[in-house]
């Protein structure tokens, strides 16, 4: 089970190599959210998202004859990243299994980290369990679960540490978090991180339309699960239900989550082009979108969003800077 | 003149106000320019480049009654922004006279942080200094010039305390540091912290085909100039010659400069948003465009390049990355 110590351990394996993403902020943005809002800037970590921290995290605490044998993950994409890039510098053999429509820059950059890729058919209902399963029976690979994993979770947890003492040198202590959320690793994470660190900093995810499983599981206090698996551009936080290691972390620690459209999220993402001169994906850029466009569901002056990832594709960015802007 | 020791006081005025920007890196920009390449992201500055630092350092080293009084700049656009932000927190009025010519969005920036702007014809030949000079003796505005002032150096100078820290925190002591350059501000700042502070980090400019005045000066040993004024896509560092107060530093301090294509500034451009998740500008491009696509021209096992600026209108930005990628 993921606790503070657990988060402070793999802060001490992380340091040197992940990056200290700054909490970045403008006055411009400040005027549409109507509060002081500050962005922690998650799509500058080592692999273009959070996940490279969960991915360090858990690689590094494997004793040296499992990760000698390798690990194997499935991920729709930065997971993937993160656990091929982390894998790769502990010298540990990694298959990623991901699905066949996840972005193109995506696949490219998982194998272009020294991973093998197998993909499976999402869309078209094939199992990712199934095709994982004879990888660790077979080769000894160890899963790394994308959220459900005490040291996955404790990694994430990291930037929580990292949010506490920069809100607290801006001179915020009292604020809302707002994080991207899929299976809840990084959210339940940060939100352990947060309890420690700076109490007066609540947790609250942000999940985009017809995927708010985690927003509606905490509204009815019982898990919840999307109806479909995918069908939105925030392809990166798609996940069907909170998971058995996340949920009681985040129905214990979490405030009432916020819905975004597609259509906030890639808005979200123009305004931090242009005011942040960030790139953020779709699905990273949820937690800023409920910031800039919910403010009435906000309490405070001043409100916190975890930018989570910025691996999208050329077409896709193009076209919500040449709409949005 | 600047100094080594006006560098560091201008660090202590700056100190909580300027971020301290990362240093970026990523394996394939790596593979691209053939050794270890660090990228500092002065794009993620305050209003989206390094002339914050210089607009701070200037505006908070001014006595009260003058400042009270206000300042006035004349800027294609970030040094505007720049020093009106920086007036703006010191309550000071700030006046900004731009070229007709200059981004659309660095032009209503500079209005919306408070500032006056006075638009003047560059392309037709009007003279800045004609427009700026009754502002100076009719309202008692003082003048921050954008490169050659003592104290406007030294605040861009910070940049290279900083570096100097990142590199050596990272374990690269001996290493070629890339500036973009205009008049040799930041260029000229840079290399008196690094003599300094890492004796082992060479400055050296880069600057784009036919506006390459800097890098032709340092081949002849005397002060040349452009033969256009304006022509090329790297707009914000399109400065005639180097300045009185840069040129010594420049060519004491800077070994020799490299010349890259506007074509070049706008791959690096797509590069950076692809594997570093940063927005930069064609003209804050250029230094990482020496990097990736002039390796035969740099020396040592390790370079960094600074991204010096992050302004950049949507429709560019999207014709570079659909174009490059």
């Amino acid at each position: 089970m993921t606790s503070l110590a657990l988060i402070e351990a793999a802060a001490a394996r992380l340091k040197g190599h992940a990056r200290r993403t700054p909490l970045l902020s403008s006055p411009f943005l400040d005027e549409i959210a109507g509060r002081r809002l500050l962005v922690k800037a998650e799509c500058l970590q080592h692999t273009g998202s959070f996940k490279f921290r969960g991915g360090w995290a858990a690689v590094s605490a494997l004793a040296p004859e499992l990760r000698q044998r390798g690990v194997v993950a499935f991920s729709s994409g930065n997971h993937a990243q993160g656990v091929a890039m982390a894998a790769q510098a502990h010298g540990a053999p990694a298959v990623i299994v991901m699905p066949a429509d996840a972005p193109r820059l995506k696949i490219d950059n998982t194998r272009a980290l020294g991973a093998e890729v197998i993909l499976y058919d999402r869309a078209g209902g094939e199992d990712r369990d199934a095709v994982t399963a004879p990888l660790v029976a077979e080769r000894g690979l160890t899963l790394i679960k994308p959220f459900d994993d005490p040291q996955v979770i404790a990694g994430q947890g990291t930037t929580g540490l990292e949010i506490a003492e920069q809100a607290a040198s801006l001179g915020v202590s009292q604020a809302d978090v707002l994080v991207c959320c899929g299976g809840g690793g990084l959210t339940s994470g940060v939100a352990l991180a947060l309890e420690g660190h700076a109490p007066g900093l609540r947790v609250r995810p942000a999940e985009p339309q017809g995927f708010d499983d985690v927003v509606r599981s905490l509204k009815s206090g019982k898990v919840e699960t999307n109806a479909a698996p995918s069908g939105s551009v925030c392809d990166a936080i798609l996940t069907p239900s909170p998971g058995a290691l996340t949920w009681p972390l985040l129905s214990r620690l979490c405030g009432p989550g916020i819905t975004i459209t597609d259509d906030e999220a890639l808005r979200a993402m123009a305004l931090a082009f242009q005011r942040l001169k960030i790139v953020v994906e779709p699905g990273g850029a949820a937690a800023l979108a409920a910031a800039l466009f919910h403010p009435e569901d906000i309490e405070g002056d001043a409100v916190i969003a975890v930018a989570t990832g910025g691996n999208v594709d050329s077409d896709i960015f193009a076209a919500a800077i040449g709409r949005f802007l």
